[in-house]
Formats: C-alpha cells, sequence, structure tokens
C-alpha cells in the first residue's frame, strides 16, 4: 500500500488544496470560504458547501469575538474538547460546557427539564462577549429561543448546528428568525464535530 | 414554529424509526444494524449504511471485549469525550487517549515523529482486552500497521473511521488486510463523532 509520508501542516495544506478543487471553482469571501472548508475537512461531507447559513457579516461577528475574548459554551462535551483551547486562551477566551456539572444534572431532573435548558440558563450568567455553539441538542437551541425572546439571554453569536432527526430542522429555523447573529447548518446535519470546527475556522483566520 | 415536545428516550427512539423508514427496508443482522443506525444517528449522513465494512464478526467481537471490560484507546479527546464512560466502567472498562500527555508531545518532538505514533506506542502497554478506535489520525492506523506487522501491539479489535483526504482511504486499506478484527468507514468519511458512536452502539447492544 502506498501511502504518502508528509508533514502534519503539509497535510492540512494538501486537504485543503484538495477541497478546493473539487469545488470546482465554487467560492466564498473569507473568513466564509475558511469556515466552508473546514466543515468540509472535518467530515469529507460537501453537503456543507451548500448548507452553511450565515446572518448578515456573522463570521467576521464571529472572528472579531474571538479576538476580543469570548467564552464559547458548547452543549457538548466533545465539542468543547475539539475546539482549540489554547489557542482561544491566546486572545483571552475559554470554553465552558455546564451539561455534565453536578448541579445541572440534579436541577433538571427536579425541575423535569431538559440538561440542555438549565445548560443555556447558566450560559446567560457568562460575562462579557459570549458564543453559544450547539452541535448536538436542539432542545439548547429552542430554550436558548425561548430565553432570547424573554430578554433572559443576548448571545453575540450562535452556531447553530445540532444533528438528528428530531426537532432539529426546525430548532434551526426558529434560530434563524431570532434576530441575534448566527451560523447554522441547514437541515439535519451538523454535530460536535462541525460546531467545534466552526470554532477553529474562525479562530485561526488571519486576515 | 411548531415542534414535538418530547422526552430525550422517546426522541431517540423515534430517530431511530425515522432511520430505519429511510432505509427503506435495508437491514442488517444485529448488532451491526444498530451500528449502522447510529454512525446515521450521529451524522444524519446514510452513506454511513454503505460505507461501514465489518471484518468477520468484528461487531460481535466487539460487543464481547467491552462485555469483558476492554480498555478502548482513542486517537483525540474528541472521540474519548463523545463515549459514555459511565456506562463503560459498569462492565469494568475505560477510555484512554493519550495524544495530549506531556511525554508523549516531548517524546514524538524528540524523536521527530507524529504523536499518533507515539499514542500507539503507548496503547500497546495496555493490559487486558484492548480496542483502538482511530477518528481521526490516518497516521494512527499507519503506525498501528507497522507495529501489528513487527509483532509490537496486538490489539483485539481496530475502529478504523478516520476522516480526511490524505492517506486516509490508505490507512484503511491496509487496515484492512492487517488481519486484526475491524470495523472501518471505507473511503474518506468517518471522524471523532463516528469512532465514539461506533463504541457505543456495541456498548448499548443489549442481544
Amino acid at each position: 500500500m502506498v501511502y504518502e509520508i508528509l508533514k502534519p501542516e503539509d497535510i492540512e495544506k494538501k486537504s485543503m488544496e484538495i477541497i478546493t478543487s473539487e469545488l470546482n471553482g465554487r467560492t466564498w469571501p473569507e473568513p466564509k470560504f475558511s469556515i466552508v472548508k473546514r466543515c468540509i475537512h472535518t467530515s469529507a461531507d460537501f453537503d456543507y458547501a451548500d448548507n452553511l447559513a450565515f446572518s448578515d457579516n456573522a463570521e467576521n461577528i464571529g472572528v472579531d469575538l474571538i479576538r476580543k475574548g469570548a467564552t464559547i459554551v458548547t452543549d457538548t462535551k466533545m465539542a468543547a474538547s475539539g475546539i482549540n483551547k489554547n489557542k482561544l486562551s491566546d486572545y483571552g477566551g475559554q470554553v465552558k460546557c455546564f451539561i455534565s456539572d453536578e448541579d445541572v444534572i440534579s436541577e433538571a431532573k427536579a425541575r423535569n427539564c431538559t440538561r440542555a435548558t438549565v445548560s443555556m440558563e447558566r450560559a446567560a450568567a457568562v460575562k462579557g462577549p459570549l458564543i453559544i455553539a450547539v452541535g448536538n441538542a436542539p432542545t439548547a437551541l429552542i430554550a436558548l429561543y425561548d430565553m432570547v425572546k424573554a430578554g433572559k439571554i443576548k448571545p453575540d453569536l450562535v452556531i447553530g448546528v445540532p444533528v438528528g432527526f428530531v426537532n432539529v430542522v426546525e430548532s434551526k429555523e426558529m434560530l434563524m428568525e431570532l434576530g441575534v447573529p448566527y451560523i447554522v447548518a441547514k437541515g439535519r446535519k451538523g454535530g460536535s464535530n462541525i460546531a467545534a470546527t466552526i470554532c477553529n475556522a474562525m479562530m485561526y483566520y488571519k486576515g
């Protein structure tokens, strides 16, 4: 079996060249193009060239928020672990995920609601610029929707890329009509890996 | 916007029914069917109905290994964080990931090799039943290939689902000719989420 021996940075460079080539001339203004390419890179799924939706200037808003030391709150530990926390901390930012916290679990049980809902309430208490990244739970996006409508939270950007078959499409459509800046993967696709890679793409963008 | 209010367990049940329905009568013997469905559930990508490849009886070997308290070594923290560690510990098993260990990082630098390579060497020192789950780094699979050939490691099952555009397809083909039990997502697709969900599917299987 023949394989190429390349340094890690060269593997990534070559991967991006292959993706660009297979996009057949389709292109986006930066940093949107970087986000599209990284979503394809992390999934090998070119559907992300078609399903990513950005509210007006959301990609630049995201880059600016990260440079200002934004906190990124994720709905899963998996998304949190995929975000480059060393790089984020260079800008003064941090990642938080409340979903497995003991007090979140016990409060969700006591109130008979989802842990995702309680997690979003915890996010509302975060100080400073706030990015919410949802890669798994449509319930988190739906809870967020209700809280924004009720004036209980005001995220600066929401990355809404839950994956799945029940309430996922609906939760994304709700986000897109909410009036907060968003980056969404329309349809059923998404995931914790996609949520993390969108954060990383904005973090790595050098423009 | 109309969405359904369902309990988490009902959301999963309904998701699986939708997946089964959209598979249009395609079916697999269990626990293979559960694995296929969970890969689709975690990605919303029906390509996994076509690209998953199992060596002879690998799915049952995996279920048995987990029930015997196997250690699962992953190539990324993200895959590790997606595996249900509480459930795994019920069987006496644990998840290990060496990729970010200080000594692995420094040794890889000193030897001018990848951290994935050194991680696989650490995996070789694990006692008892061993599952290697690779969701990201083809270099990990390639290092594993060389080590198995050299008699330096003997995993009981390898989940080979790295994702990407460079050496990924090749690394999976190498694994499939290695003579160890495998579960592979052929082609470019895969990921840490897919690696984790295959482990969870085997863990949750009740047959």
